[in-house]
């Protein structure tokens, strides 16, 4: 996986093709889209996701690798590329993924609609920024572990995802742990790893 | 109102009986149990609360200046001593108040239980430490005003209730405002303002 | 309701005919005189408020839904967008607003020159960025109570509008709670549910 | 579970009196040897673990929920009460538990010498004070999934363990998820969600 | 000048004999009343001010150096120690000091009552906690410069006296400069230094 | 005075021609040079000022007001504009300015060469960014009252001047208030109203 | 040296030219590309690094000033051009340099391959981002002395590199100390200090 | 090394009674008397140092281990126990120690008549509280590298030695590496490995 932010397309172009030679399946994240056009000019086996602003290369997996699915949920709209991030990186581990976008606990009653979803999934990705309560709200209310993201939505006292980042660690409810501000890619890769059947 | 923190038992026992005088209600908060023993030695006609550690002096008011009722609400059972100072508060400034306690997240059924009581009410007061959810998950469901209260309960990264007060700040639901931690009185005497009828 | 930040135009104006459809008033905040510009091609029943930078679609409703008058006050010339952001939304929910702008502590007779419709609000709306002082003065000068707003306006040592909010949860004065930094829209909105009447 | 801190003795004979009432196992964390003693003597059926400083009413079930053994690692010989309370918490829900502690990486063949234990683990709760370093060399050197506790073991610039904390967060490591300072329980728990089979 | 936190009373007396042998009067702040008695069993012609907490050896010095008065002025009665700490310390330096205290601005017309006072000194010193805005006003009020004071006064968001640190720093008004909080020295010593004749 | 930033050139200009109608001497800070530009095509009489960046209407004052001169004193390069905004907005009020600028603690003989200097000024305005050392070293040198000002200069843990301002709050040495971080002209001001002859 | 952030090409030519007079070498750090254009147009004995973003005027001197030789380790490709920038400043103050990139603890044999060289180095400077992991890492497996120098690269809660600098300052391995973050150029010259045969 | 902090006295004479079997000289930092007292009763070889509140058992070594004479400076009196922390670490480590305690910026003569020791060391520890300003200074006037150790002596603003830290973390002087606060014995002990004569 490569990180985009701070690289040259040419860099990133140059990573593709290294990582990605034997028809490894490469992800670069964070690929704004007039980064991405020149990439592709670069490398042109490789597509541009422009929902998780991530660049590709190499076939999707079959989704064959999890014990079972892993469900993403959102709560705002502008908290949908780090979801889509976390989703299509587990996607990339070929685990199966559901997603479940703004969910917001406004509205609750769109979360309690995808009940059945949420408690068969085997593991969950919860993603909200501003205040943060997604998580907690989720955890709460189902007996599936939860991965947290924050994400760096909001403004003032949000200040840049700290808010959002606290709500998630003081979370009251039991099965909830925490990365990174924005990390979709690394939520998606850790619940990748939690899901996985070990032989 | 005495503010009790930091003045000696003797410092208190005379504000008390020179704002008292004409049977006035006074309080006096963040009193602990050995200094009010001192403060109503000196002060007989005085009675102390422990649950919301204060000393009152006069007559509770009939509760007849409200439009309506105050609802207070808390998460966690920490939490109570600060719910108890906002609702004694509106109590003596005679309005009519409706304790719903312990309905933290966690268990969201708990609150639902309460439905009418809150949507009857002309003002919530919402208290909560740690992940401080309850005034968001509170105003995304009902259609009252909410006053909300962090407190200073949790421990680590909950940082004195600076987390609690961050998701508040933070809220994506609508109707809610915010006083500082542990300030059951300020958000109690708020309340009270918003319920007078005017004349 | 639609928070401007981060959507593109096409996304705002899609969001505006959808949520106006039936002649419901609806309005969308932080929109840059720009962007502005594109929402009203593609929705030319919608109108630009340069003030406080929204774009609104549908008719402005009677002032007939409140119980009295919605203050708005401001302190420097540079919190004028979100006290308009405050007021201008009041006035869509359908209540009487007025506003008292520059009334900033270092004039305190200009503010004092307004204690009449000070006194006569059901309920005050008061920003403030810098030292966030206004809010306290103004509750410590009148018996209303005071929905403060924290603005961005400052430098160095105001980082970004935090000083000015910790001035206000700290406040002194008696009836004053706090929403986040710039929440114009959200103190308009939480006063409109204090001054609504119940039936 | 029932969280000590700020609970009488009595209100804690009490909870677990009630909770456990028909044989189901019942903790109690951070309780301070003296108000063991007080529990236990309201309790007498329970018993005090004064490594996590934990009381325990009801029998230890057999470690037979897991799919796995959850590995409990810790760095510095102060951080070992925070590892035993995820260890305890672990076993207490039915996990077979492997305690590797005082592995910080100022003696890394100390941890190397643990790996078949480390790789054969279902899940890892690594815990680590001051720098919180151990949890990205663990996930760096093994391809387990991480569940990191930062604790407040440390002095200074520690700043009651929120330096660990953003290490953790911060982890260039793959698989690395993070819960509050010396929520050892919270860890243990979250292991143990993630170790049971489900039916 | 003695700082006295952290000196033993044996440490302070010798000090205070070392520095005051020649008859200059030598003062020590920030001495608790058990401390101060037995520095006064040691020192006998010492005495000790229980208001500004400080242990003074040597005559008070005629107040004839400054070129005017000196008023110090405070908001809430748990910021007068400090305040009394700036007045005795302009005092011992052979100032004129007028003292007007429990002036914060929730009772405007307390402050206003001393208007000639404040207009006819040279300096003002002014000290407040919590949300530490009475420097503001009154720099807004009166043309005199303010060497501002914060004090540790206050609980949750006061953060130990940064918001009203902060408060101060981003005044408004024009004429206003800060110390450390609690700096109740500092301010009188820098007001001292203003007020001074030249020769 | 007009504070320039997120004013546009028509409001600086009509502020200008407003505030220096009789002739008074009006200044506007923070002006970028292409802001001046368009404010100069408006306003004529007025002079762009590029080293403090400011914009000044009406005639500089003789320096008559003051009782002694004020030193402006600076440690880096970068830290000139904001020296340079004290020393002008000082001079438009009439005062003798002594500017010392690059006499960083780096080279500590460049500030004893300007000892005389110093020590016959009435008032120091001591300007420095970074480590915000400079202030203390000179009032330790020095037997002059100094208004410190921190800069934002600097990087990293400079944290935009909050390094720079805490060492000066903390600062050991007698005889030092602060203002906000860049606040040239706050401390000009200041310094103006202490050195002001009164009659 | 000249720290070239906020200076004008021109600025940077003057004072290259000036400093470089008689055959010195001197540098200019962080140079953009765009700006060193100018620069060698003014000045062409210039040369331009833009690993480090360095403008360099002068010959390299011989590696003949120090005891040893001085290691420059780092983690992430994003923390070169602050590894380079230390690297260069120590060969231009006249030390042999071995540089050991992309040693992230993510591959800890990548780092134990270069055993041998970092033991034979007189002093280490290991650079590093997002968590700061290395230099503890290193000095925990290796017995020579590491200046850390955090850099700005990460995102979230790394917060500009304040998360790595805690990591550091709180390392609990022997033989750590830290610069700011990114100031590779101050690490480079305290790495030569210490090398520096003394006569 | 032994970390006192929060282990009980027989704990630590345990730990004292392994290390020290061979003649090994050992150390355990942070121990009040009464835990030291303690400690000797179990470990009659040990002795107690009350400066650095250090207990040593075995005999001192030569101090014939380094190159040169390590200096350590200190800025006021409240911060020897750290410095002398320092000192003993590094004389137990075999080094030759100066030390120069009470050397603040206030009184600059002092520090400048330790010139020739200073000069002649081979590095430098620099101890100091509050505003942290000493290690620039002295890294201003002399060519000695400087290890620099900022203490939490202070109060208000000084944030528990934060604030010293941030001042040296900036200094801009040459040659400052920056260890934790209070980290007298980490201090020491870079600058032992720093002076040490390599084979």
């Amino acid at each position: 996986m490569i990180f985009g932010t701070g690289k040259t397309p040419s860099q990133i172009a140059t990573l593709l093709t290294e990582l990605g030679h034997d028809g490894v399946t490469v992800m670069a994240t964070r690929i704004a889209p007039e980064v991405a056009s020149e990439v592709l000019v670069a490398v042109p086996a490789a597509r541009y996701l422009d929902g998780p602003r991530m660049v590709v290369l190499g076939p999707p997996p079959d989704p064959t690798q999890g014990r079972g699915t892993i469900a993403v949920l959102s709560a705002g709209t502008a908290d949908i590329p780090i979801a889509e991030e976390a989703a299509v990186t587990a996607e990339l581990d070929g685990n199966r993924v559901a997603r479940i976008f703004d969910v917001g606990v406004a509205g609750l009653h769109r979360l309690l609609a995808h009940r059945e979803t949420v408690e068969a999934a085997e593991v969950l990705v919860v993603v909200a920024g501003m205040d943060g309560v997604l998580p907690t709200v989720v955890a709460g209310l189902f007996s599936r572990p939860v991965i947290a993201v924050p994400t760096s939505v909001g403004y003032g006292a949000s200040m840049g995802g700290i808010a959002a980042l606290l709500t998630m660690l003081n979370s009251c409810a039991t099965g909830v742990a925490v990365v990174n501000i924005d990390n979709g890619f690394g939520a998606g890769r850790m619940a990748s790893l939690l899901n996985r059947v070990r032989t």
